[in-house]
């Protein structure tokens, strides 16, 4: 694929990475991508998060079982849990001697816009150093748990967790997921509801493609279509594709329980 | 500066950008921008967003006037709203006959992540295109107002805004405001709690590298550490320079309003 340049490259092409090399991140490098996220965007140059390096192998032992038991996280050479932060400049307000009216929920949302453009530069710039990075959403999880284990005081919200080392490579070979068309995604000055028959038509569009994708990534030389084997693992019927990725995802007990949780960490705000 | 690598310079110079040239940005670089975003990570390759394209002047004048009155938003070449998606799936899974559950803040969160990663890719793109970008955080505001300009659904809630468009020399020249130091954001294991004085210090060490930074672009030949015409710009002292942020950003009439808004737009999820 030809790109403009290596900027839109490193963009369009990193993927997640959740197999790493058995050797550390550089000090330098990981003090680059940290630099990188302080230089994100924020608003009023106030970068309302805190980033917490969890190097403790115990610590990242228990942040992987709190994070749907995901092993590889303690694996993980580096672990940058992006926290939403408003206690700094609370408790900054405080110490000038103002007295700041309670945080509220759009208080919270701010600081968390600001908390996942910081996280994502840092995860740019690891993968402009080679360095491969996974997202763990489930840090929104087990809210009582988490906050214990990170010691978050009150104002704070661990919205962000990325996860980075050297891929292997077999995760440096392994094709990036297809995703939905474009037209499905941007509309035009307002929002566009897709009818059903559109929802399946971009569903099974990409579904196609990813299993295109995966066959050649598997055996490079085919030209064929179509294979049994492909045709097993990956079903073409709507219906029970969408209603298996349904099952899995959004009916599963850490969907559920990263509803509980999250709603415990707005409350206060509420 | 050196920087390792091109992506790191990109990300660590990225400024904000609120004057433009009277140019449009070109068809096939928006194209290039609206692809990076898409190709952000994302939560099991769902892409929990959608992004509105503003291109009515009329409907840029009312986005500007409903975002705190920033006029400057309305002569951007491009406004994108990104837009935090539920909908997209739920209507899947109801189009695959399933029926899901209530959506939870959970859900919510997770899209408000995904919105923001993607949002970020775009900024990033375009800033490789030579293209300076705004975020615009009072897109939160005025829920009401704004669910009834995009024609927002339920299960979506706009997050980000970023208008975009060819900086003018002076914004290209203007330094960018220096971040706090990284010892402030990052602490290891577990939460740093900063102590009144760290945040003195940490206000007042960014503060004065502001200051000089402001003094060398107004008079780059100027190797003196202190004016009188600096000095009355920025106060040094902590307690007045801290409390008139605070009336300004905290204690604001848009802040208050972006707390009503964001509340309104989580109620239904809680």
């Amino acid at each position: 694929m030809n790109y403009e340049n290596e900027v839109l490259r490193t963009l369009c092409e990193a993927k997640s990475v959740r197999v790493y090399e058995d050797r550390p991140v550089e000090h330098e490098k990981l003090q680059m991508i940290l630099n990188a996220a302080f230089h994100a965007p924020t608003a009023g140059n106030q970068m309302l998060y805190s980033i917490i390096h969890v190097t403790e192998p115990a610590r990242k032992e228990k942040l992987a079982i709190l994070c749907d038991n995901q092993s590889f996280i303690a694996k993980a050479p580096v672990v940058l849990v992006f926290v939403a932060d408003q206690k700094r400049w609370t408790d900054t307000y405080r110490a000038a001697g103002c007295t700041p009216r309670k945080t509220g929920v759009g208080d919270m949302l701010l600081a968390i816009s600001d908390t996942m453009i910081a996280a994502q530069n840092a995860t740019i710039a690891a993968e402009s150093l080679e360095i491969g990075c996974c997202y763990i959403g489930d840090i929104l999880e087990r809210c009582e748990e988490v906050t214990a284990l990170l010691g978050l005081p009150e104002l704070t919200i661990p919205v962000g967790m990325v996860v980075m080392g050297y891929p292997v490579r077999q995760q440096k070979e392994r094709p990036k997921p297809v995703r939905f068309e474009g037209k499905y995604i941007v509309s035009e000055n307002t929002y566009h509801t897709c009818s059903p028959d559109e929802l399946r038509e971009m569903y099974l569009t990409q579904k196609k493609a990813n299993m295109a994708q995966h066959r050649q990534h598997k055996n490079p030389n085919s030209t064929s279509v179509s294979s049994p084997e492909s045709a097993q693992e990956y079903s073409l019927d709507f219906a029970s594709s969408v209603t298996a990725f349904w099952k899995r995802k959004y009916e599963s007990e850490f969907s559920k329980e990263m509803n509980r949780s999250a709603a415990e960490y707005l409350k206060p705000y509420m």
